[in-house]
């Protein structure tokens, strides 16, 4: 947990950043994807080099701004902050590092997801509820090898989603999520908020996905998908309001 | 989203029929049904030739009666509202011009009605609980084809309930709701409020229906179902009170 | 709903019983088994020859002491209240004749107990949390026929459970409940609140049970079963305390 | 309930140790694992020789420090207390007496891991959320003999999992929790706080073990598993932080 990064400055990250990834820290046991302490939220300064993330271990309702810890991009070192941050927060800077699109991560062991994570298993794309979120299956990971898991683990465990994803930037984000093999979710998006309602989507559809499996599942038309995709993301977007004050 | 049909008076739809499609959207949250912003409650003021609706992305916990939007029920214009409308709109437009019994209709993401749309099979009728509020299956739509999802995609959402139905009012009114193929359950009822408690129970015998296939259904008797249908429907019902005030 | 048996003076039955019935049926809700206004609790008070009875179709919520209603037991007979009574009272006063020793009944849809009932299979005794309130399988009535369908219906649903337990006291001691085919749960016990809990008990084993068929039931020792039974029922039982004031 | 062991100070154990009893026999309910007064936590002072125990049969809403029970470790007499402890206490006498390192001893009824104790099948290790907490899966113990249901039914309850575990304190460490066969799951840990999150994580695991299962579960790499374990086990844990004032 080396400080030789600490900038002279009090403000490395802004207080808008910060209370973003404190509420979406918040949000995850109020949405019912996390048990005890599980799970976390990130969100990236790239102009500033650092990310901000959740420490470890610590219960959400003793959770506050301060205790969030600010971590460099490129070397992992502690910015700011007293406690030690998340145990994932070298899979986050993986992650960031190699898709630049990417402004938010959060990180669940939500309970249908994990279980697609466990069986090895996509969840697959099985009706509009998914492909209004991910345009394909949200994949898994292979496992981590020996050497993976001996050295850098969790900085493994971001660049076997980025081996996944074969580094593309486009692909990450058209499906903003992936499973790690034997482990759960790590779903992104442009901000913290974002990725946590990518995580919120990813347990709904893999529940969906569970029920739909035990009566029989088909396969939706392309055509079907294509439109839900399309009408809430690119050019031709027609979903939704500006945020209401 | 023309304006061109706002009419003068400033009392386009009710007071009441406003706080009622609130109220009723505010439940679906409530009642478990939604993730995120998913679901939207309208209701139909036939005279007015106008329908009232949610707008479209908007958080459950942000919505009140201002942000409601007035459509007309001909064009599917906006008559009144600042906000854009549902996407779903279109769908509704479309049910309330084939089914002129239909006072309100709701729609859902809710995990196990969706699941039944994304197997393509109908909830089927497995007992009493189902037998009160619905004579017959939920059925199922055909899929939409790729000319349908090309063109007016959401009043051609609509327009294969209203094909499924074979636009029989009677029918709509006797099994008030259907599933979309590949996406999700629509119930409709005499107002916004039986609309929504038609789509809890949509729901509900969904999750039921599944359990119950998982332990082997069977068929019930045809004699046990119509009894409990006409108890509580029909000129022989003798289910219920007056409401408390 | 005859109101000529009502009797000249004001206290039917006591402010207690009406209490507990009232706090029992808020209950239902509170405990998860009950969708909408679904679900019924019910005492009776022997000596004065009455029981109450939730009103039909209230909503939880508005629910209050004054709305229950007293229901003469030999006749059916409204003798207190301004509601109808709930459309199942003929099956709890089916109950109350047949069976001496039970002093309150409570019916719900529960989600697993239905699926149980609409499979047309009994709740198996799978491990200790059923043998400790239940004394062998959770039992599922034959189909009514078309004859009890057409005449009495509810008295009927009552009788066959009374059918099903040969019409035996000492039976619907040791097993306080049963699932009427293709329909749902009725439970009971010596209070009202007794049979409420019979009924969140009567739901967590048929739970518990769907989810140990899946991943494959055997049959526990008999005497482990006894044990638990007998340490809560019965002249040995050393379970619990005297209530805390 | 003899009380001749009864002390002649007030503080046979300290206001700390009751407060945690109580707080983390509260937490069984909060976490959803408890259905009406079923489920206790205790928390052994072994320089005192004695541990705190929740009561038979209270309810959790009415549950205060002052009706915890105290109980002596060597012949489990009633120490402190009026009400009667647990029906289940000398199950957890008989595990403080096998495994030195226990401090507190949490046992639920909660639904998934009732399930595997009732389908006699230990919860497997399917994934990192599981390997955080278990070193293994969370076994299985056999039936109890008629013999050990006769006499001394709850302590030999206590003995079949010391016999599962060949009295190994060590074993017990690695993986803080069995599952009595067709009964239900022990944890126990450090501290009573600490058995008390292992009882929501084996809960929490169970479910995702079921779903996964459904799926089709496969074998996670031994050494993925190992590195779970060892980052929040042993010389080398780097999870966490000290715990926030």
């Amino acid at each position: 947990m080396s400080t030789a990064g600490k900038p002279a400055s009090s403000s490395t990250v802004s207080a808008e950043l910060r209370r973003e990834v404190l509420e979406a820290n918040l949000r995850i046991p109020q949405a019912g994807l996390a048990t005890l302490t599980w799970g976390n939220v990130s969100a990236v300064d790239r102009a500033a080099g650092v990310f901000v993330i959740k420490p470890s271990g610590v219960p959400y309702d003793s959770l506050s701004e301060e205790h969030l810890v600010v971590v460099g991009l490129e070397d992992g070192s502690v910015v700011e902050g007293d406690l030690r941050p998340s145990t994932d927060t070298e899979t986050h800077r993986s992650l960031y590092l190699a898709f630049p699109s990417i402004g938010g991560i959060t990180h669940t062991h939500s309970t249908h997801a994990v279980a697609f994570a466990q069986a090895r298993r996509a969840i697959p794309v099985l009706g509009t509820t998914h492909a209004d979120t991910f345009n394909g299956p949200v994949p898994v990971t292979a496992d981590l090898t020996p050497e993976q898991c001996a050295r850098d683990y969790e900085f493994n465990t971001g660049q076997v989603i980025v081996d996944l994803l074969e580094a593309s930037d486009q692909r990450a984000a058209e499906v903003p999520g992936a499973l790690v093999s034997c482990h759960g979710p790590f779903t992104w998006g442009a901000t913290a908020m974002k990725s946590l309602e990518h995580a919120i989507i990813c347990e709904a559809v893999a529940e969906m996905a569970i029920n739909t499996i035990a009566l029989g599942a088909g396969e939706p038309p392309r055509h079907l998908l294509d439109r839900h995709y399309t009408r809430k993301h690119g050019p031709n977007a027609y979903y939704g309001n500006p945020p209401i004050g």
